[in-house]
């Protein structure tokens, strides 16, 4: 920027709104002028409610979800299957499980996924505490429901290996052609995995 | 959504940040785990900058342009040319003008353009105010610097009319090919009005 284009503080507001995924300098620039704009049903209401959230939430120490409660709704739920639980990468993923409404089961969060090159080993995941979790007698399957990626998957061996001589089954997703896909435009890896997952109809 | 997915503070917080330009509900839940996993460099100064921006942050009541002191420091900056005002329709239109550092002037922001449908007629702008500065003897010229759409020119043609009788130029912006643009892809109005402006080379 070639001059000052407002205060400090305004400057300040568009650099950290820019750091959140989706929104760049530019819309970043838009944002905070809406809010400056729409100071009473956006700008004060949206402070409060960061407030709040730095005051409430927080990390449940069971399964690694966010929420007010701890442990968290989730964990606390009395009519979810205490037999399975499912094992996802962030707290983004359980939200999407959950939205899909495909399982009423216990969840755990790792918090990312294996990725030598940065730094990430199995100490900076949760998984001592899965691991721990698995040993209950109650737990009778282990769902790894990690990303298709290579990280995801080989983050998904490393648990496998970590649950041997441990009594739960482990599973993961089915990969395949996705609901509505059309092959011409699905990725070779995906179709080569359709194809060996083939079922009988 | 299907299910409840996570304590009610952070699906009002989801619901808010989608209220912002550029940020639809997808992406607004991307943002609430990128700033609830960022607590400390992103959601705590995030909350602060907020917190600062209601408490400092106000029009200005020469102008209407949004800055932390009144006079804002566009007003109160002596190096400006007092002779010229620059109409435009948003704070964010100074800011890009501001940017592109064409001219060191004084500006009048208007709050937004005259919307009959819309219920938004001149006692709604900012526009007795810029009649008032514009009588000043030291103004010679305003220059309605508002968007080239059918809003802002029937908006800068109600302005023109009322600075009628008051000793000042009235300008606005040429119009014509933008830098960089090519014939193919700009539209009729572009070239018609780029075309009746031509200039002798």
């Amino acid at each position: 920027m070639s001059r000052k284009i407002a205060g400090p503080e305004i400057e300040r507001l568009v650099q950290l709104l820019a750091r959140l995924p989706g929104l760049g300098p530019r819309s970043s620039r838009k944002a905070v002028l809406a809010l400056l704009k729409r100071r009473n049903d956006l700008l004060l209401p949206l402070s409060d409610a960061l407030q709040l959230a730095i005051a409430k939430i927080a990390e449940c120490p069971v399964c690694g979800n966010l929420d007010t409660v701890s442990p968290c709704s989730v964990c606390a739920d009395p009519r979810r299957d205490p037999s399975l639980i499912v094992v996802v990468e962030e707290v983004g993923d359980l939200w999407a499980l959950e939205r899909a409404n495909v399982v009423s089961a216990q969840y755990h969060v790792l918090g990312g996924h294996l990725s030598p090159l940065d730094g990430i080993g199995p100490e900076r995941l949760n998984i001592p505490n899965l691991i721990a979790r698995a040993r209950s007698p109650d737990v009778k399957e282990i769902l790894l429901a990690l990303n298709a990626t290579v990280e995801g998957q080989s983050t998904a061996h490393y648990i496998s290996d970590q649950l041997q001589g441990i009594d739960v089954a482990v599973s993961r997703l089915a990969q395949g052609v996705p609901i509505g896909g059309e092959l011409d435009y699905l990725d070779d890896g995906t179709l080569a995995a359709a194809f060996k997952a083939r079922r009988k109809v």
